[in-house]
């Protein structure tokens, strides 16, 4: 290993950001860092970073270049003056992937190879393995495999393809999918409210029930590549939607605004009412995206 | 154990009967059948059944009679004419709490014991421990007692008290709670269409993710039943609303309809306008039920 891939700079000293430098300090990585305001960066240069007196100075300082700033606007603003020429720039602020193929783009006509990045981590989880944090990768492959070892300290790594878009697209919709899961969970939550079960009692079943039903991702996928959305349905949609007048009589019976979860109960109907009745319910996939 | 205790009446052999029924032919139950159209009995017949010629013949036929229709009203037309004095009424109908407690209430009127259930399977499920199948039981302890080890054949069992609407809550907070579950990987699949990564590849991080994020439900109870929502949180309100804007754009970029996550983010936003940037998501319970 050369001295050069032992070193790094460092964008942007959030917690999400502080977490992950103060993992390349532990490992022994010559780490530079910036941060617009200033004594965040202190308790770091105390454990070891060279702090830099601006962006600019600070990607002079390193071939590797990492950013994790508070959006894509931060990210232009930060970088604006610097030369970017020749360096390894990998982008982790969150955004969207058209941001991330826009930053790509910008990134080239600096001269610049970018990975873009997608944490799927909240900080207290960075340079903890068994807490599953893992970081989403895409654009330049060549810049990933040479430095596959630094990315991999703060978290594991999943290189997801070259499209620059690629790894905030997974990351953005795991997080999608997460809302309608707490959107559930808090449903089910309201229901339960005045009744003499406690909380903690119910969280038991119900994370236990949601677990075993997280795998219907596995038989939709398998739908959508057959095309064939009666695939292995054993409770059909016309079936499901009889079962959603008991769910929303009790909603309403319990005092509890059904919000949440009628939704995809009007689109399973709609699917049902275009002939669905056989299927389950992967057709409301059609519903959201032609 | 007495011979009674070997006998079991069960009216309705759609799906879900029909599965159960076999359960306890296979045990060497002594079993009589009834269903509105007969001719679903035959094949039990052939496996040893007793067909009865009516629901009331049916009824005298055992002690333990277990209803398995389409729905409550279908329980009160079939059990109209039948001597239910001194039974023991098992009703897995699926049906609202509501509908649990006015059949037990109907039930002590007419003599029998009532014990309600809510059936945490699909047909197949029945019969296959492995499946995780399962059955919530509330209502009549004392019944439960007797006849556990004859409701225990199809599917594990388990008692949560004696409000006869407790089980059916149970049934329905869960099955609400999935349909959230389904609502998020349904959006989650819309944004991957039309990108190179095939569905049963998407869908290998997706359930590992929301398996994990299960465990949500665990911290919101705690924090329910500690009435402190900040309680563990670490990643607060205000930096989810955030983070939502970067979810509703890129769904707006890929062409997706956001409706199936905009309403837990209306809900967000609404408790962060009322104070709780600090909270994690479970001050949403309180906005739905208050």
């Amino acid at each position: 290993m050369s001295t050069d891939t032992k070193k790094i700079t460092l964008l942007g000293l959030g917690a999400m950001g502080t977490a992950i430098a103060r993992t390349w300090l532990a490992a022994g990585y010559d780490l530079t860092v910036w941060n617009r305001t200033a004594s965040r960066a202190e308790p770091l240069a105390a454990e070891g970073a060279t702090v830099a007196a601006s962006a600019a100075e600070a990607v002079a300082a390193s071939p590797l270049v990492v950013v994790c700033l508070l959006d894509d606007a931060s990210v232009g603003e930060a970088l604006a003056t610097a030369d970017l020429t020749g360096k390894d720039l990998v982008n982790i602020t969150t955004g969207t992937p058209e941001e991330a193929r826009g930053r790509a783009a910008w990134a080239a006509r600096r001269g610049a190879s970018y990975l873009d990045g997608g944490i799927m981590a909240v900080p207290p989880m960075i340079g903890v393995p068994e807490s599953g944090a893992y970081v989403f990768y895409s654009g330049s492959g060549a810049l990933y495999e040479t430095h596959r070892e630094a990315l991999a300290v703060p978290a594991a790594t999943r290189y997801t393809g070259e499209d620059p878009g690629s790894a905030s697209l997974h990351d953005v919709a795991l997080l999608s999918a997460m809302t309608g899961l707490f959107a559930g969970i808090s449903h089910a939550f309201a229901l339960m409210r005045d009744t003499d079960v406690p909380p903690t009692r119910f969280a038991a079943p119900l994370v236990e029930f949601l677990t075993g039903m997280t795998g219907y991702a596995h038989g939709a996928a398998a739908q959508l590549e057959a095309g064939d959305y009666t695939l292995g349905v054993t409770s059909n949609l016309a079936m499901m939607v009889q079962a959603n007048g008991t769910l929303l009589r009790t909603a309403e019976d319990q005092g509890v605004s059904a919000e949440l979860i009628a939704p995809f109960m009007a689109l399973m109907e709609r699917r049902l009412a275009e002939g669905g009745g056989a299927e389950g319910t992967t057709g409301v996939i059609d519903l959201l995206k032609r």
